[in-house]
């Protein structure tokens, strides 16, 4: 557990990323430029490496803040992930869930594998005790405020508890990242009429009526209601979220496109593109935001956060941010005795 | 049974919907003008209120194929389906689905209760022989060419004989409605690689792999290859299909409120806008088109097509063409066949 006047410590996995260490560095770069770093930092992976590449900048970077750990192996993208994890004991990533467990580090960041991120994680770190399955959340932008989207894709297969866990997990995610002290929770389902959706929903809508004094639950919602922002937490299970996410990041990508080719499409569009370039731009930066890239491992005894694969420097210090966040918040401790109470009051009643 | 050289008949509920009856006489006008219609018409609500709209236009209506029902009921959005169907047996939509089950129309196509639309069509027409569920479909924009998706939330809980019965009705549809030969299915789930997803997605694969003669079938996709346009027909529950077919309407409307909003906060971006309008109006006409409205319910003894209650009359007229297709087709007798074939090769195998 870390003290409370220390500064924490946060380990980076410099691996693993499709645009390789040099991105870690110029997010070091930004971090210290934007007054962002309040940790310090352990970066894994090629020592020599991730050495050459401090040097070269070293009057921009927090060198007093950063200490290097040799990891000459990387699992890539396409390593199944339990394999991947008992061949490459010497990777970033697996030394870096191994700092979390030996209480060296009280945060990681990768934007490796995150297959094997998720099986290292839950494996060596364990789920919180009366968590089952632990849930990857994202932060998604609405036409008010953003909010948390969890599960994205850690437990395809969710049982009514698990979906309560969520509820739970993404509670004290938005508390920690979006700093809502009560963040209003949905349900996400199809029809909200009583009786609509699934078995399963309605389980779940009862448990959460259930605990309702430790979150604030809201109720069901509706796709169609997921971009209104009038609640800060959405519940669902890991293959529906999966794909909602995945999906509308390639209708955004979609539409885009759509745009862009009509947009160029005569000459009288294309002054008018010119003119109004801008506009664009501040749309896809409040849309798409690298600022609020990564994702957390959310339900088991270690913070990680998962940045995706093409994360650029921006996501990337985005990602370090949010890992100082939840370890100021001392996420887990919360996470741990809200689980606990709820899942008395659950077997109480049922 | 429609006769072969005998127009066929659709039978309209020109109640239900949020705009009114007077938009199905647009609707009408519009199919005339187009010169879309090759069918007969019965038109089914409130007589003298139809009879009186259509005098008013009469020059403009091809008047020699309507034939008008009376129904004073109407079945409002917000009643329960089943008690609506109950109680209002003189609604036009009851009389619309019983004009189905008596043969005395082909078609049917409504704007009005989904719910009541679908119970109604169940329980009157009942599933074709070896199908337990029907299933919704829409027809979705992508990056090439439209595609089919369902199901969008008939069938909430899915098994695998469901989802391998939704890939046939699917590529029936894609037929009817598209014109593709040979449309390409794919199986919607969380990464594609071998043991992830889910096991109901696992047996699906197998199934639809069993019966690849009869479909043809490329494999699962994920959510971000869903605007590809890589496969003609998207398979998945009632449940991913109806939240996702929601939230991309409502991330599209999102998108589209965020960049009005960006394009109207400077002089210079608005003159951009201005010369540039055209571009997002072939833009939203390219990706939210009415002419691609009417979902059918897929499934059962007879051909319902739904459009969205806000439909005006360019959806309508796209779904009473809708309905004209799949009777063309015969799409109902090329299901009932490839049904029982697939349901044989399922037992054997399995």
């Amino acid at each position: 557990m870390r003290e409370n006047n220390k500064n924490c410590t946060i380990a980076v996995d410099v691996m693993g990323s499709d645009k390789g260490p040099s991105e870690f560095i110029r997010a070091l770069i930004y971090l210290k430029d934007q007054n962002l770093l309040n940790s310090d930092l352990i970066l894994l992976g090629q020592k020599k490496r991730i050495e050459r590449l401090l040097s070269v900048r070293e009057k921009f970077i927090p060198l007093e803040r950063i200490q290097i750990i040799d990891a000459d192996q990387v699992i890539s993208m396409e390593e199944k992930p339990i394999t991947a994890l008992k061949k490459k004991k010497n990777s970033s990533m697996v030394k870096a869930i191994e700092l979390l467990k030996n209480n060296e580090a009280d945060a990681m960041v990768s934007c490796g594998n995150t297959g094997a991120m998720m099986a290292g994680g839950t494996l060596r770190l364990r789920p919180i005790e009366g968590i089952e399955r632990p849930a990857l959340a994202a932060i998604i932008p609405s036409k008010k405020s953003p909010f948390v989207f969890l599960d994205v894709g850690a437990n395809p297969e969710s049982s009514p508890i698990h979906l309560m866990h969520n509820a739970i997990l993404g509670t004290h995610y938005a508390q920690a990242r979006l700093g809502i002290k009560k963040p209003k929770v949905g349900l996400l389902t199809i029809g909200t009429e009583q009786g609509k959706g699934t078995p399963i929903v309605s389980k779940t809508h009862q448990y959460l009526q259930e605990i309702n004094d430790q979150i604030n639950y809201k109720g069901l919602i509706e796709g169609f209601q997921l971009f209104d922002g009038d609640v800060d937490v959405v519940v669902c299970d890991g293959f529906v979220g999966n794909i909602l996410l995945k999906s509308s990041e390639s209708l955004f990508a979609f539409i885009g496109e759509t745009i862009k080719r009509e947009l160029l499409r005569n000459i009288k569009r294309k002054i008018g593109a010119a003119l109004s370039a801008s506009a664009f731009k501040d749309m896809k930066s409040q849309l798409n935001p690298d600022e609020r890239s990564g994702a957390p491992l959310l339900g088991i005894n270690g913070n990680i956060i998962k940045s995706h694969g093409s994360s650029n420097a921006v996501a990337i210090a985005s990602a370090i941010v949010a890992a100082q966040m939840v370890v100021e918040c001392d996420m887990i401790d919360g996470i741990k005795s809200d689980i606990l109470l709820a899942n008395q009051k659950i077997e109480v009643n049922n």
